[in-house]
């Protein structure tokens, strides 16, 4: 899943930072694992054994399983303590990735390191615990399947205050207009594409959590049909508004769509996948066009994939779910909370790092590329680019 | 796997026309999915509860599982019917993606996407039902475990007809003879050869269609054997008619192998997929000789990997199998009905749209690239290339 | 597994060598695979019914499963005997994979081939019979989960043996200072070390051998953690060495952390697998600067990588183990019993060839690149390169 995220920021951006956002992704999966480990685990599932997690509780450093060594709750408890840590640990590395594609090309290492460390190891886990970990957003009967809110929207929204910050690339707006800086290596953003949709059939096949097959395949069909559908309008909707084949814009309709029926993806038919799937599909051609009129830049398409969809499918549960538990009040109340939460520790973050030390590289660093000035290698030594 | 086949066409083919050959297989893929939920599975599995279709028979518009969710003879009643869509609707768009391959870096993507909806969403669900929906060429008892015929030769046919229609790219033959065009991108291309290596074990593992763990595992076995001799003979045949260790044979080899087990790895002894393997791979060594030599232009060897090695594994199973019921005459049968109906259809197709709106770019476009002139896109920005 | 190797490879050198190294790799897969069938799973397992094997002992050609299909310790006896063989034959062309990066740019394909031949076909199946055949090193309680020493020592000693005798790529060394040869295409070697990371789940967890979930998902833990440790630790060591933040350092400490906890994944806590992964990530920064500094030219580190991390891994049993019956002593006699049969039996095939008909290309061919002279191909005919 991570190898697909990385793919795609690199496809999507310049060949000078390649580098860097090679080891940004490396740190952020190594370290957001170790991090998870060592408390971040416990911070999101502090009352698993008894459900009793409100707001914030921490149930320790380290991980000690119960004596039998399984969920009490998953599978009819034949899912293990272990295999879920690292479910929820791949997980957790996700928000900062999010952030990472939408800060690429200008922002400095360290500080994004230290976001990083301090948005997955502690914010991410806490904001989790509020629904999955059985905190107040589950007692209240806000769903969220497999992240759409607790993984894409909390990394959507810290991708939000990031770029805000931090302003634009060199070059992306003249006299006001966007300007279109492209991907060096497309290719390799399609496979990262097609590696994540993969990466989804884990992702969205494993949060089952049980061992009914039935449910489970459906699962894998809705997750399926709405990437499809997805990827079909926003190709469609993107021909018709600027008559032309747009290759990443279908890319990002698929993602788009995976995003959107992730929160609901267990509970939806086919049908409403479809539907879910396309409404995300035309949803990211015009926040995409809407990032660029309010003059924020975001490299990768971050914010309409993730913060945009990931609203969208999670509203989209209150609208579709079979199940009638589920409302939109219910919902919009849960993407409220998250948005709440998730705006303001990031700005605090951001904005800290930003006065403290700075966050943004120098603009001899920017013109150059951050591979020559942070990591002092190539990415591409043998092959001649051209200047710009 | 489609991340495979998306690789292996890139690798093989001149950079401006990447972006194309990503989005033709990004529109396969998803629209092919939508197409077989909405009436491929339907009309392949017409007669999925009681045996009963025939030539021809459709059994209504969308899915609707049997109401215990399960399918009725597969895996003893433990596979779903959702799994099993997803499954088919995987192979229904390799048939496209294998046209795709033939007809790259000079056919129009306006009429390639009429074409692929056509195919895939009618013409080869029909030709599937006949064998896996229980139609005529099932109860004449031929058999086709994976798809050495129902998918390759389905592609491999059409493909075979587009390139005829099509003509050869401008440059591939001076004064009648062929010329090497290489492909751009050859660890792309070795990349989706391992990546299909590997979805071929899903891919004929998972059509075991059954729990039986011996089974399955003797089929991956046989399958590996194969790709493995297959690789290796093509090898070595291109090295001694040609003297130059040649990767691109080595690769379609083991393409050739994979093919051409698919009919019956799971009938075979180990020995018997090696020599199939091993056939298969220098059959690919003359094949691609022979396309060349009557003057057609296959930029990716699909009509020597998917259509001769697809008719050699069909025939195969009438000489290996274990199973004597198993005959070469009903093999050559069934051999001959896909090769009529397969070239018959994509014929109408393909030569009702050149006629109608023409299928091949202008020179101009051809020569620039299909990149800029369909979808106003550079794969690789940042690098500079070689005029040609 | 071999899509990583093989773009770690590729990615670590120089672009005009890249068909070379993709020839070789696809070589090992397909004729160490053959290989493993004819002879060599019968050469490892020559016990496996009655677990009597000593030093040497054969089985037979081919493959003959016993009458129920099933191996009779493994997995309750829930394993097949199908599935066995495939899982140790791709473990089987890892030795050789090995030996591959550490010759690269360099070494004629001809004597290489001849190499893999006999390693994957006779020493490598004959030593590892020693511990997992039940040969006389499992007698003495000697334990190594998943191959440390089995596998990656084993392919290490040969790689050190087969550097040594090879000599230097022309520039490394000038007045005796080694030079920075930089590889060709990071991202490559970056997503190689992803998949790597990725197979070690099938590899470790595969290993396992067994139905129990508990176990098996700890397992997956242990090597994670490891991974996550190494690459953190390499990552900080190299900086603190250094100043710089070195992706290709921080890759090579995920692999030596994969490798070091590859002994004893099964029979660690989490703790202890973080210790093993940091101690091996610290190891790789000396051993990549030692291998420099002793004038051996390791053009990917797969000796700091393969060999000591191998090295350490399996002594590191002996210390952490929660298995008491583990001891140092023990795995110290393990390790040292496979340097003494690997450098032995390396040294002679490699030195033999040298002798015989030369191990090394022309200065000429090795300037311009293996590719077009072994292989009258181009990796990437499109692009533009840099002379050098």
């Amino acid at each position: 899943m991570h190898t697909g995220f990385a793919f795609l920021e690199i496809g999507l951006t310049r060949q000078k930072n390649t580098i860097n956002i090679l080891f940004k992704n490396i740190f952020i999966i190594t370290v957001g694992l170790l991090l998870y480990y060592i408390a971040g685990f416990n911070l999101m599932y502090p009352g698993f054994a008894d459900g009793s997690a409100g707001i914030f509780e921490f149930a320790g450093f380290g991980i000690t399983p119960p004596e039998n060594g399984m969920t009490p709750d998953y599978a009819d408890g034949g899912y293990t303590w272990w295999t879920d840590f690292l479910f929820q640990g791949m997980f957790a590395a996700t928000a900062a990735t999010i952030v990472s594609g939408a800060v690429a090309e200008r922002m400095k290492i360290g500080p994004f390191m230290v976001f990083t460390i301090i948005y997955v190891g502690i914010v991410y886990p806490i904001a989790g615990s509020w629904k999955w970990g059985g905190g107040f957003l589950d007692q209240l009967g806000f769903y969220d399947f497999a992240g759409s809110t607790l993984v894409h929207s909390v990394g959507g929204w810290a991708a939000l205050v990031a770029v805000y910050l931090l302003g634009s690339r060199i070059g992306k707006f003249k006299n006001g207009k966007p300007q279109a800086i492209p991907g060096h290596n497309i290719p390799l953003a399609t496979a990262g594409v097609l590696i994540l949709w993969l990466g989804w059939f884990g992702f969205n096949g494993g949060s089952v959590l049980s061992a009914d097959p039935e449910l489970t395949s459906l699962t894998l069909v809705t997750t399926c049909l709405a990437a499809a559908a997805g990827g079909v309008v926003a190709a469609l909707v993107s021909f018709l508004k600027y008559k032309n084949l747009d290759l990443t814009m279908f890319l990002n309709g698929v993602l788009g769509g995976l995003v959107g029926i992730t929160a609901g993806a267990d509970v939806m038919t086919p049908e409403s996948a479809i539907i879910i799937g396309a409404i995300a599909g035309s949803l990211i051609v015009f926040a995409v066009a809407f990032v660029d009129a309010i003059k924020l830049d975001d490299p990768v398409g971050a914010i309409a994939v993730h913060l945009i969809c990931g609203i969208w499918g999670t509203l989209a549960v209150g609208i579709f779910s079979t199940n009638p538990e589920h409302t939109f009040l219910t919902q919009l109340i849960g993407v409220a909370c998250y948005a709440a939460f998730c705006l303001t520790t990031s700005f605090i973050i951001i904005f800290t790092l930003k006065k403290a030390v700075g966050i943004r590289v120098s603009e001899k660093e920017e013109l150059e590329g951050l591979d020559a000035h942070e990591h002092g290698m190539d990415a591409y030594s043998d092959f001649r680019m051209n200047e710009h």
